[in-house]
């Protein structure tokens, strides 16, 4: 693709938050020279942000007419349900809201806000949410009678590595979650194997202790901490804030979706296996690449008129790509 | 999903051709109770198949009105290209095929005599053209600054096994493609290597020799064979007919496309990896099986009045599911 696209013919989008996702998506912009990057907007003080492009977010409403999509950057537990109505309600967003449990009443909300607005909102565009879910559906639908096995890692987590920073005594935390390779083994070669997450990860801490703490009650502590650690086998390793400061920050991850049935006849053993695979050095800045892809999506198809909500099961793969359908087809089917 | 559904409120579909491919068709529909198969279309006679729904090909006009959709069954090479037009004049269709030097072609075609009837045609819906197709182009979107390889086998290419059976003196034959495990190991590792065919595959034969050939005049042959087998490295093993029979009447297949890439600062080393990997005890089946998820799309979309030609690009994925949206949110996204 020509990098010499006019500034009035390229996506004119806004952010809105500006921390590693934020960022990411900053960085990934540069990789796509169909966008424009009109503006980064925090509820911080603008000039405290490494960006040029830096706007308090009460500028916001201002914009309408100027940005095409809006890419939502804040954090699931409470920006995007706070921020994602209203700014819907005057720009079209993408954002990647991964709080599964309350997928269904998130959507539900923006849909309704969007159609009012007349406006194209699409939610949990993300790896997962998002590239891992495309891949659940696809293989179902494949391999009707069949297992689908999703294993994350290894990786950060930031929810549990923020649970073991709770604990009393610790003063830096990071934990990885790490798939069992046995598990993976039985998944791929034992046919549908019942595995229970317990079964099919690990945790492993590195924590560094305050001063005048107990690392053996520290530990006790995070290993049986319930829904985050209790059940699980979990490692954890007290180090020095040098050796955190040098081996443990970075935030990779990946994992996998990986389906296993069969076909043919009752009873025959004609296995297929389907995988989806992820290895990340840098865990926002993936999701922030797929957030631009899908930032394309949104832009096309409200420009054909649609409106509401929608999540990564209502696009066609085509509109995420620069090219056109003609050279999709040539290129790459 | 009910297996209770009446067959009025079924998608009625047809297969034409029973080869491999319609047989697989056959078996995937009785695992997706939402279709109902109607007949099977042959051009040979239909007392002949092993199915009680084998019609003539002649037949087959008759339907049209009571089949929703037909799924083409033909080999790419002469078939679908003489078929999928004639057919398409009449119905909704749905095929897999897998010329991809002449896929622009097929697509002009089939499109022009689609919208001109009124129908909708989904061409190439496979693993390769297909899910393989998909994949190259979401990995490409997400990461646009990187590489993609795909990789065929551990599997049997019947084009390949076809040119070794036309070699003089070779009674039986057929020819494995197999993905070099280096070459895997370097994509996954060492950033965006070059790496030719050649140097990404390897051929192995199994060859049931005539009496009175000399096998190491076949076996050169085989292995100078241009644009089949020369500059591959390719190992010849001559067998017996017997053990022929027992090992190698199977079909697998697989592979995987494999996207690196960098996000993130401008010669940052952040290296993202995406894998899609399938692992196919019979290609044919998983074919079928990609067919009939396919084949749901083309009905719902047809019936929301779209014609024309179609490939997997077009298709929101959420349309190959019998499961609602509300479903598909809330289980699997």
């Amino acid at each position: 693709m020509s990098n010499k696209i006019d500034v009035q013919d390229k996506i004119r989008v806004g952010i809105v938050g500006y921390g590693n996702l934020g960022k990411g998506v900053e960085l990934e912009l540069k990789q796509n020279p169909d966008f424009h990057l009109e503006a980064v907007f925090t509820r911080r003080n603008p000039e405290d942000l490494e960006t040029d492009k830096a706007l308090h977010i009460s500028e916001l409403p201002k914009y309408k007419g100027i940005i095409d999509v809006m890419i939502l950057c804040g954090g699931s537990s409470t920006d995007l349900p706070e921020q994602s109505n209203e700014i819907a309600a005057l720009f079209n967003t993408v954002d990647s809201f991964d709080t599964h449990a309350k997928v269904p009443e998130y959507y539900e909300n923006l849909n309704k806000t969007a159609k009012k607005a007349g406006t194209l909102s699409l939610m949990s565009a993300g790896w997962d949410p998002g590239l891992f879910s495309l891949n659940r559906l696809l293989t179902e639908v494949v391999l009707p009678e069949g297992k689908t096995y999703t294993f994350w890692g290894k990786g950060v987590s930031q929810g549990h590595s923020d649970a073991v920073r709770r604990v009393p005594g610790v003063k830096r935390a990071i934990q990885y979650t790490i798939p069992k390779e046995a598990a993976i083994k039985e998944v791929r070669e034992a046919g549908e194997p019942d595995l229970k997450a317990t079964e099919m990860h690990d945790r492993e801490c590195y924590v560094v202790a305050k001063e005048n703490y107990n690392i053996e009650e520290i530990e006790k502590q995070i290993v049986n901490m319930p829904n985050y650690f209790k059940g699980y086998h979990t490692k954890v390793h007290f180090i020095t804030e040098e050796e955190f400061d040098k081996e443990h920050t970075k935030i990779p991850h990946g994992g996998m979706v990986i389906r296993t049935g069969t076909t043919g006849q009752n009873g025959s053993d004609n296995r297929q296996r389907i995988e989806f695979n992820l290895s990340l050095d840098n865990n926002p800045e993936f999701t922030s690449s797929v957030l631009v892809a899908y930032t394309r999506a949104v832009y096309r198809l409200a420009k054909e008129g649609e409106t509401g909500a929608r999540t990564v099961f209502d696009i066609p793969l085509g509109y995420l790509s620069p090219k056109s359908p003609e050279q999709l087809r040539k290129e790459l089917l």
